[in-house]
């Protein structure tokens, strides 16, 4: 089922280099994996557009209203979420370049809480951590993340610990991170998301 | 359980008068009827931003980047998606001023693909149209929808079909379009969605 037999070179990064790095950002990654689950029919899921305030438009052509002053909003849930297998999912991605830990504060608090609310409605919840100093992507079950917050008490969280309790992505040519696969392992495996 | 004790004035609108005209566009309804929902605890739906894209950039300021050039652009998906009863819902909000159909020209050809998707994997998908001159709103079932322009062969739908096939949504002061009471319907009445 997660075969992939189609795959087609246009999901594949232009920017690859032969050392294996990426050179594409997390979100880049994630877009392209996104159109590919899209396209082979696998999986809806989208990234919201970033939020904006518009102040001002100037509708002198038709065509095109050209918008000539506008802000940037904080968005009031994650960045991504859609459909799969019947489920609703829901999550957050964020790169960090820390060595040893996560900042917190990459995370908004009211992302956290929106997680927390996908969990509590039945939805499946997670996130999707990039360390670009070892070009490792791991992907974290919401609840899991959760706990650990209310167990410690501090403003990061350590690359020990997404080692120990997320799950490293490998990377894939044609589908750069493939977290469906990870879904897959919660769906099947009694994580109460059944 | 949709009995909404708590219901706080907040939502109400502002703008409503003694001839029960609601003076307010079917967007801001639908954005008060989700926070409502949220703050209930009922369900998890949030309007998408509007797709814009961003040109250029004043960095100036420090503190806030200022948008000095940038576009509109159509949508990918539709406005509205979510999480109900551990559901996956999508809809797409219209208005029309026709009196006696809605210009299929409203909706996107690429906005019914998607909920067509929606349908496919196992989501709820449905359309809320408001016909304004008459000030009632219709929720229908996205497969009754599409199977009905399978049929026909226009550029419209007929008012009297609305009627007839969609489901009027009951005015109420605290929950403007409490479109999840006819999802309930669906859950519960066997339209092949448990």
């Amino acid at each position: 089922m997660l075969n992939y037999p189609n795959a087609k070179k246009k999901y594949a990064s232009a920017n690859m280099d032969n050392h294996g790095k990426r050179g594409m950002s997390l979100e880049d990654d994630i877009n392209s994996t996104n159109a590919y689950y899209l396209e082979q029919n696998i999986a809806v899921v989208y990234k919201k557009p970033t939020p904006i305030t518009v102040v001002s438009v100037d509708y002198k052509s038709r065509t095109t209203a050209r918008i000539t002053e506008a802000y940037y909003k904080t968005p009031s849930t994650t960045d991504y979420n859609g459909l799969y297998r019947g489920k609703y999912i829901d999550f957050e991605a964020k790169e960090t370049s820390g060595k040893t830990s996560m900042p917190l504060s990459i995370i908004h608090q009211h992302q956290l809480r929106h997680l927390a609310k996908v969990v509590e409605h039945g939805g499946i919840a997670f996130l999707i951590i990039r360390f670009t100093t070892y070009d490792e992507t791991y992907v974290v079950d919401y609840r899991k993340f959760s706990k650990h917050l209310g167990v410690i008490n501090t403003k990061s969280v350590k690359y020990d610990w997404f080692k120990t309790n997320g799950v490293l992505i490998p990377y894939n040519y044609i589908v750069k991170v493939d977290y469906l696969k990870i879904v897959d392992l919660w769906i099947q495996g009694g994580y109460g998301y059944e």
